[in-house]
């Protein structure tokens, strides 16, 4: 796969380069369908035959699919989620991923905390006249690569080429559909006075890769981004816990922090943490000590949080900790009559302080 | 609707504007969530209250679900069309629609020419810092209002901001779900010799405004999108047309001929125009000898190619011809064994000449 595709260049403007994009590719004719068929397709196609994925369209008519307007798939279920993300991560490659895997983790992982099984995705290209196609193939690769191992299917695409300058190099969107086979958890405002905050593994990472990355730190420090699929967690959770989940989120932009001021509006109660117990890795918090930032409000690329009663709790983090890769979800806090603040947090000495939402510098183009 | 959100100003990087996007906008927290809340949510809530659609999840779950991760949808039918675009037109407004409008018609338009009823639409959006939340708010109106007409709900969405220079303006991803009430047209590797190839509106519209407009020639001189749904035909068409559609397609980038081209390949005959019936405003063909273009390479929005059996050919498009908007459709060609070329064109005087695919100057960011 990693072979490159030097017919692909397109002679018509005169300058085009043998291993770029070109505008040509983006004009709906011969080029853009040699880019398709030659160098997309087969990249997509490759892993689809690792998936072996149960009740799911021929590879033949997916593949035929993604060339027309459509793809048709078929479902068991009345019941379907359906979501989108655009994904513009600055720089495209990073410790522990990449904008490939990012943008079907992502997309994967929405509709996991939705309480649906991921199925099929939609894949959008935003190309810069002049990327080069081995980045674009090793983009392509991890697409393939993180789609196989969440078992869904590519089932329908999209090609843009814009000029230069008009594009950072290159963005994706995943939009997705799952199949909801049991009820989903019934939200944030079903959350009650009592009931336990957790979450699914250390926090941070993937805002801490990112940054440390930006600004120059050895990628052998030990960052990494936690970029990856919580699906075999939550089902893992649910399997284990038949009921008393509130509510999921994977804890992306804004991190766990963001998602807890959601929740709290929206219930209408005190989410209090207790910071001792939050799992934040050595290298985590020493980047956020070096920057100034405070990790609940880091990203995450594969990590979630959830609500559930004061009584499963323990078994909600069990279940979740026997799951490869997520051994330190943790019990993070409690809910609370809404009382100083929406969320609140324990700091060491037992003060409990407000959780400001930040207002310090922004950190754009994270995912 | 058209009333200027000032509170949305976000001053915590010292330099932002009361009337446009800053990063904090694209944050995850506080700014993020107005944004959201106060400026997006209103405009597309608007519209739906005028939808009116069936048996659909209620405004509140919708909006509601646009929050989430995902939106939760019902159907009643096992096989479901699925498709994803993005759009990078520029410029943003041009007569007869802009990029809201483009985008959602777009969606809807790759559904019904797959056989699909058009349902649910995902809209994410990739916005510049610094654009004007007047040209955002005057976008996502177009957006709703279009959604509105197509009686399609955008039930799901993702805001991305990126520094000046990393995108142009705004971008916009919008994927789709339909349902199928019907078997789906067979495809193009069903067309057989005889069959006829039939237009459902003059070509080249889309194409010529836009490349009028960059050119600097006056909108008052009678180019205009055809930027709007064909579903409305296509719904005449099959209703009246229970069988003998071999398959359709919106000619979109790269115009009819792109789309003729890939029908012949796949189904290995020809495909011969007859030059003279080819319906062509005045105005696209005068643009066409100034600009030296073929108008079947010229990018439609809201016109669909067909092929169907010969004896239902006059049927059809009387169908399509009865349908508001769409009065000139016409049968323009037919198809014989392969000979000299894919597709092939009678002009006056009765030669038949191959028609090439493009080589000339790309059209980028048509839509």
């Amino acid at each position: 796969m990693d072979r490159q595709f030097p017919a692909l260049s397109c002679s018509m403007d005169g300058s085009a380069d043998q291993d770029r994009i070109s505008l040509a590719h983006g004009e709906g004719a011969r080029a853009s369908r040699r880019l398709l068929l030659e160098f997309i397709l087969p990249r997509l196609h490759a892993s689809r035959r690792q998936a072996e994925v149960g009740n799911h369209p021929s590879e033949k008519d997916s593949i035929g699919a993604i060339i027309q307007d459509a793809a048709e798939i078929v479902t068991n279920q009345r019941q379907l989620a359906f979501c989108t993300d655009s994904h513009t991560i600055t720089p495209l490659f990073f410790p522990g991923g990449d904008l490939g895997s990012l943008a079907i983790f992502g997309t994967v992982n929405d509709l996991a905390v939705s309480g649906a099984v991921p199925r099929w995705i939609s894949l959008s290209l935003i190309l810069e006249e002049g990327l080069k196609l081995s980045v674009l193939g090793a983009i392509l690769d991890s697409c393939a690569l993180a789609a196989s191992q969440c078992q869904v299917e590519i089932v329908t695409g999209d090609t843009k080429v814009v000029p230069r300058g008009a594009v950072d190099a290159i963005f994706l969107n995943t939009s997705g559909i799952g199949e909801f086979y049991e009820t989903p958890p019934p939200g944030p405002s079903s959350i009650q006075v009592g009931d336990r905050i957790i979450v699914s593994s250390s926090i941070g990472r993937h805002g801490t890769a990112v940054l440390g990355l930006r600004n120059g730190l050895k990628w052998s420090s030990g960052f990494c981004s936690d970029c990856r699929t919580v699906f075999p967690a939550i089902r893992a959770l649910r399997s284990g816990l038949p009921s008393g989940i509130r509510c999921m989120r994977d804890a992306t932009r804004g991190g766990v922090g963001a998602v807890l001021q959601e929740w709290a509006r929206e219930c209408q109660l005190s989410l209090q943490l207790n910071d001792s117990a939050i799992p934040v890795s050595a290298e985590v918090r020493g980047a956020c000590e070096l920057f100034g930032i405070d990790p609940l409000y880091l990203a995450n690329e594969g990590t979630f949080v959830a609500v559930v009663a004061a009584e499963v709790a323990s078994q909600a983090v069990g279940a979740i900790q026997k799951c490869p890769g997520f051994e330190d979800a943790a019990e993070i806090g409690d809910v609370h009559p809404r009382g100083i603040s929406p969320v609140t947090i324990s700091r060491i000495g037992g003060r409990i302080r407000p959780l400001d939402e930040p207002t310090g510098a922004p950190l754009p183009r994270i995912c």
